[in-house]
């Protein structure tokens, strides 16, 4: 799908960090005007919908710089280079919340920010979790805390605003239209 | 909500551009050690659920040059300076589509990429929508085509990839969970 697209007449890298990157783009449109797009590249993330026995969903608390607070969140990371998301969905559960599972479903991906950032974040449902003895922890500079919710307290985590992110928030509706078709 | 606060020990301001600006944070971790974080700032956006009355979902189809390809999105935009969500989403719907509606609904706000930027996402639900004579048309540098699907037509979108974005999808879904409890 290339319709209106948008000619790259110069690309300057404004800065090369650990995890995303900025570019700033001219660009020909399609009345041949010229314009500049900022641009944001990211590797990619995986995140993972995974519910106990009890029927609780499996969710990490951390504390975001960006917005200076800490938000509940689904267990997600970033693709490590050359990783499989499944692969890095199996880890980054297992990092984040002990937790390791029999199947991983992919249920969707979705770019986070199409207008400034390619991010895409690819989406899996860990079927038949159970904790793990011995599972890997979290990176050195990554404080989580695991928090098992059902269905109600999370729509109620999401009224109250501890839970507000786009995957989280995708997630938690993903439940609930299961729970509306009898799934 | 504070947990596991990182503290600011400097903060670095790398990019101001029209759209996003970008800063590089040296922070201090609840162990007491530092770390950096990669940080956008993004003056937020608003995106609209607009149904017909033939119970056509409103869309638009528009490049995007950071994943080099065009999407299919609901009607979306940036926040202006000042300006309250509510009209920025009337705006957008009647810049991007032509339609102007009755009501703004505002379903949800989320945040779109946590994990290194602060761009928050209101979602609107458009109520009694109808074309707008001599409607105010996209900024210059935009140029969007306009879709109407049924919600099956944007199933099968979602299904080929020609929609493949957060909002979108995410809004595509409260349209799946409303009909599911037959609202």
């Amino acid at each position: 799908m290339k319709k209106f697209e948008e000619k790259t007449l110069s690309s300057e890298k404004i800065f090369e960090g650990k995890i995303i990157s900025l570019q700033v783009d001219e660009v020909q449109l399609p009345d041949g005007n010229r314009s500049k797009r900022e641009i944001i590249k990211h590797p990619g993330a995986v995140a993972v919908i995974a519910v106990t026995e009890e029927n609780k969903i499996v969710m990490v608390e951390q504390y975001r710089k960006a917005m200076e607070r800490s938000l509940i969140e689904i267990p997600a990371g970033k693709l490590e280079k050359g990783e499989d998301p499944v692969d890095s969905a199996c880890r980054e559960l297992e990092e984040e919340t002990g937790y390791e599972c029999e199947k991983m479903e992919h249920i969707t991906s979705f770019y986070t920010s199409p207008g400034f950032a390619d991010e895409i974040v690819h989406l899996y449902f860990a079927h038949g979790i159970r904790k793990k003895e011995n599972a890997a922890s979290v990176d050195e500079d990554e404080f989580v805390e695991v928090y098992e919710l059902s269905l109600i307290e999370a729509e109620q985590y999401i009224k109250d605003g501890k839970i507000r992110d786009a995957k989280t928030a995708y997630a938690i509706q993903y439940l609930q239209l299961r729970k509306a078709l009898g799934q």
